[in-house]
């Protein structure tokens, strides 16, 4: 069994029922979410082994959430139990026109005020094939960046395959530093990047001047800027309604473009963490499928299969994923 | 703050869960609706103070009803507190092909056995800008009839817009009169008038001859024969199905013929008082955009969000209007 | 009002609520679910009589299962009360290109091990128009097989109507008899069979050799081998995804090929149970509109309408049918 | 199989959740009660035949109650469908201290406006052995109350053990009679009623003058005034608190006074329908028991197991009954 | 009506269903609660108008509180739209010996930065009969302690009663002030304290030397230190298990030593609140019932209400109140 | 950490939610139960290492019965997927004299049908300290009593402290065998034996002859002819009623009796698994206490709290055991 370590915020998710707005509910569900978490819980999913990386408090809601880990079959061995609280989100889940919405509640939780020296990431990294991270882990605290770097670097050393989802959200980096000072070198010990040509920009400094091509031409830049990275990848969402997405993916592997025809989502169910079932999928055909297309479609396909469940993570399994790839979208009902 | 009144009864709303058939359901949704209700509870939503007049017994339903008006935000110190009962309406959720079914249970309520006598509409106006009421009220009763005259007296004395919903279901009007008896006099203190051709030529007895152009040409009659009537708006829902509408309105504003066009809604959650959201779309428009054409898009814009949301009343803000009337339909999610 | 006689194991339907995985789910919705009980309860709705002949242990669970018949108004009084227990279902609910997925948990159930010796034919049967059943039911075991064989001689001697689902899951027939051996002395007995091409081929060892109109040479030698059998109809279900079917149906009645036109139901609440339907209306068609056509469309527009309702059986009356039937699929809402 | 028909009223029953306060509430769950009724559902699973006559409107509500009644096992073939609403109460379930409150909505149900001719009784009570009815039945509308004469004239016609329970709420009583015009010719064709000395001091015009045995001396000047009864029954509730009630029963039956101990109801699931659970048992004990003392313990047995039941029918069996009655009280698990 | 203002923070209560541990649960019920908020709401139920000042963040979360407020009639116009999240606590509901738990997420809240320049106490109290506020409030930050002495201060100079719980939990007061520095100067504005003998010695360094007689002793001292302090009253809380409570309450009103008896609740629903139901009952007996003896009991009759009702406020009318106060406690339904 | 192991059935529980009876139920609450497994769930939650030893089928419900056991923290590593079905049981949740009633439907389970080479008890009990199996296991066919004996005689073996729950349902071994033939070999690798007086005399064909201290006198005359036994515990609940049950427990260690005091419990949740949660304290006694009458104490604290939860499974901690086992049973709220 090919081993992923995941190192991460997980936050505590709590949805309106039946659409509704936040102002009508009485209850919430209550769930757990994690870029980076979800990423390993697909692929527990696609028989891999998974262990996540974080802080949770020593309290009923901390425990709660280790037992949501190993729920998802995720190893949570290398929690760390320190810390005040569960970073929490509030999710209003909308449909047609009306926009999801989502009220963060995250600041001084347990995972932004971790502290570095507190993981053996040797230990940790033992035996893992693939280490997988987030740039919404750096923008949390110093501490996260530090934890993060250490990591990667650690990675590399051991030979172990680092993807990163160089993502942000410039509403995060509230602690003095910027993406630009952080992203650079966290990416720089990464094999595969996920980053749209916007990104790629903004974060490394680079400027594309072509017309045509442009996402070619930025991964191309990128790495020569960092020669470590093999493969930068993209998503493409097309949002129709929040009802109906379209959902597609690209790659440059340093030698061609490698695109997916789009999935066409028509009823969406739940679309958080549909990135992060991408990924999964995108690992999986990486790993096991060894092909770069094939892992764009098998990455697609079970993205798009993540928009119909409710949570945040994919619960599918590799026949389903395939069944997908395979063009059959027909649903038809298995006994 | 602008400040609308409202006047009209409130139902207790008893919905089935999931698009249940009534004949299943082991439990009901329970929730208030009324039409003018409606409109006054979107206004608040929209930066509007709102106060609706109507009756209930003063028991623990009755209670419970005005609770749910202070809830939404709108003032229920103009509530009377007498009668037998709340009205009630079975709500019956269909989709595709199935149609919802509405079993009302209304008859006998608070509302219905009102005393005119109990309303010092003077009072209640002060430092209105707004007074907006429905046809069905004056269907109701001959009090219920009686009082909403005296409010759009007083409403058109103290210079108060008066809109008026000119809507009958001709199986209520249970008490002696007919619609042709009561709504024109009525109508003749409105300024703004939501009525569809048909309904011009069978309440005001006036007869369309043109070929075309025949909305507008009901218009002017009706404008001619009450002169007060400064706009008459329709909406124009077009039914795919139970769970797609497509929705549009038009006004003739005594000058030109303005039209908006259709707001897409391909999945609905309930469509049940999305007519009551455009009013509350349109008046905001008129108060605040100050616009007629831009008062019919945010209408229907505010139309299209209510069929995503469940229960009678539309909880949208008017950022969420905006985007929507702005063209974006994406609902993309907003973190 | 005419009575119709079913035959076949009745389940307890276990399905995850809101499109869960079976894995998330801390609930089941529970309700009971039998292909010709499905038939029977159709009818009840559109005015028939109907009796279901099964058997249910002399338990909870089988008290449950008599008062859930009882409710839909299906008579209980013939269901033998031995054996050990329900077979139950699990039902994981897909959406868009998830399937559905079934867990059948039916082995060894009462009905499975019922003894033929107990149901007296004669006295089940007096009074009935029409007596239908299922594929499955011989394929569960000997005794089942035995039990149908006498009810259909039976109903023969009567003059009484008897249509046959001649439909056949593979991974059933443990018994030690193959469907070839048991199914064609059944359909030798009926008057109506619901069968496609292929299934005739399969089961009654007919080939076609035609390269068009391959359903109506097939039902043509199968019609000259069992000259009892008058019709034969067939569904045809376009699965455009688990979201979105289309739902037709054909019939050769020795005469002449009549097909009906496609019902698009573009958003499936649940779509088990969905034959059922069509075959509740097609008898419905036969016995009341007696026409062919007619019964071809008002068993589709049936079937159209129970994707629309949750649980296994149609719930609708015949008002709604025809409204679909005579082509308004507005859905609008009925006050 | 012994046979009951019943006669009365049934609510639609609308009782919030988990203790909720009605303003709280924002789902009811829904299910159906009336005091007649609820007696012959308790017989149905004590093995009897029940019929329940009754009015519904013919629309969706009215479908439901008859499916509810089904359900149950009560035969609902002889129920009218006709008037416009079904009445119904919503309910506030106390605890402790705090009682349980019910707010009626039942002015003008199909039930009060019931016309007395459109019941063939002489068809309906063909077959039965007992026939029941109560005090709330002539309270409610003149047509009732002639309806209900003409029931136990026809029962006494007919030999059919005749049950009155002889229960009055003064501010029923709205039509322009009162209990004591109406009450007694009723009770002029009971076998057994069930009442209070209090209620039969009011109702019948007796007056009770010893000092002890007042219960006893006003059953024997009732039948002396009304030689057709032979027994009358009572029972005794001590209220602890809305969570903990005591319920005894005794009967004068011409001979002597007979007495249960109190049934210790210490945790009280929900204590609507614990009188009519009386009845149901008492009138098993007569029947099949034939023992009068019996009757009252079986009686009492049943009453206390309905006060752990949601609902207002007693879904409880023989053997659960007996169980209590022999003085098990231990709640043992039965596997 | 009565007028009361109460200030303090109001928290997001997520509780667990049906008794679950927080591991358990797949969802939360959702509502607020805040001590000072809940004896503002207890009196509006009482016929009391009710302001509470607070402060919540201009987001979903806040304005979804807001709309609680108003739910409960409390007047949310003074609330402050500023600061980032609305606090939140965990509720794990326990039964018999296992005790319910709370996990508090309150850190940082919008009312814990508040900015005691933003309110205009002067303003706020106009028109205004009480003003109450509890101890936990100065805990929480400077800026809270600092507006809770501007209010105390102002109602102080208006002739306004001041009511304070002088409860504290250790564990706040984490922004390097003590107790025992802040808490008198705040009580020196008070009519009427709230605290055991234990908080009196502890807060305001007074030393109880008697043996017996200690309550009153302290009493005294406090009084005869703070002469403003006309009364101080002390509630007495037996725990039989987290399922059974005895409630009783005590005052020293300078004159004389009453005391009510214990009420007692043996069926718990939810205790969270009970203190502040009392405090609302107590401020009810002073202002209308103007007898304190009456006050203390109908303040623990109406703490005793509130043990069975889900949720943090005490949702119970006056009537309901002076029946238990009365002795009947029988919980007899009401119809 | 210390480690157990565990081996026996897991059972899917379907319970209906709230005192329903299962013919009410349109719900079912979904778990898992085992009484071993339960066992070491408690342990888990005490701070061991728990696995547990069984057979799922490989399909989605064997996988959802994985995630739980994780979802539990216990190991399911050596869970063996195989088979056809997971076993059932549906519960009915009594109150006062009601009794709970379990419908067990667990015949040809996966487990059931094991092959007991499938088991390298070897590996399995690699590490761990203890092994604990039930008499439940080997009643329920010959593959599962010879994978019991390998177990224990492996354990043996190893030096690992086995404990046998020595209860037997004769209505289970229905393969051939009798309690008599298999549970005295068993019993024979034992350390610890749970039974009472009437399974040693029924299982063990001793016979206890003195009037007094008949269970210290069985277990002398087990202990004799069994030497490896060691110790011998009972458990003993009286049961006031389904809601209300007092638990005590008793040991003879071959030297003297010891007894605990009753735990009164006087609000039951949910009564199923209290005796594994007995045994899961008293074994963390044994191993972390190290004392007998503590061991004792620990296990009936433990299991009176385990009647305050939902589900099969005892979820408290030490902290809340050792509370209780102190004296404290007040249930004082924890913040």
């Amino acid at each position: 069994m090919p081993k992923i370590v995941t190192f991460g915020e997980v936050l505590l998710r709590l949805s309106t029922p039946n659409f509704q707005k936040i102002e009508q509910a009485t209850s919430f569900n209550a769930t757990f979410g994690g870029t980076e978490m979800n990423v390993g819980a697909s692929l527990v999913k696609f028989g891999f082994e998974a262990a996540h990386v974080t802080a949770f408090p020593n309290n009923l809601m901390g425990q709660k959430a280790k037992a949501f880990l190993r729920f998802l079959g995720v190893d949570d061995s290398h929690v760390v139990l320190e810390g005040d609280r569960v970073g929490v989100f509030f999710l209003e889940t909308g449909a047609v026109m009306r926009a999801s919405q989502i009220v963060y509640d995250r600041a001084d939780s347990a995972f932004a005020n971790i502290n570095p020296e507190h993981f053996d990431w040797e230990k940790i990294l033992e035996g893992a094939d693939w280490f997988h991270w987030c740039g919404i882990t750096p923008a949390i605290s110093e501490g996260a960046a530090k934890a993060c770097l250490d990591a990667v670097k650690t990675a590399k050393k051991l030979g172990i395959t680092v993807s990163s989802d160089i993502y942000y959200r410039s509403n995060l980096w509230k602690y003095g530093k910027t993406p630009q000072e952080i992203l650079p070198e966290l990416a720089s010990y990464s094999d595969i990047i996920l980053a749209s040509r916007k990104n790629i920009e903004e974060i490394f400094g680079l400027q594309v001047t072509v017309e045509k091509g442009k996402f070619v031409e930025a991964c191309k830049m990128l790495m020569e800027a960092y020669p470590t990275v093999k493969k930068v990848i993209d998503s493409d969402r097309i949002q129709v309604s929040a009802s109906h997405n379209q959902y597609a993916a690209k790659m440059w592997n340093g030698e061609e473009l490698l695109e997916t025809g789009y999935q066409d989502i028509t009823h969406i169910v739940d679309r958080i963490g549909t990135g992060d079932a991408f990924l999964g999928g995108f690992i999986y055909g990486q790993v096991i499928l060894k092909d770069d297309l094939k892992s764009l479609q098998f990455g697609t396909a079970a993205a798009a299969l993540k928009h119909t469940i409710e949570g945040d993570q994919n619960l599918v399994t590799v026949p389903e994923v395939e069944a997908v790839m395979s063009g059959d979208k027909s649903g038809r009902l298995r006994r």
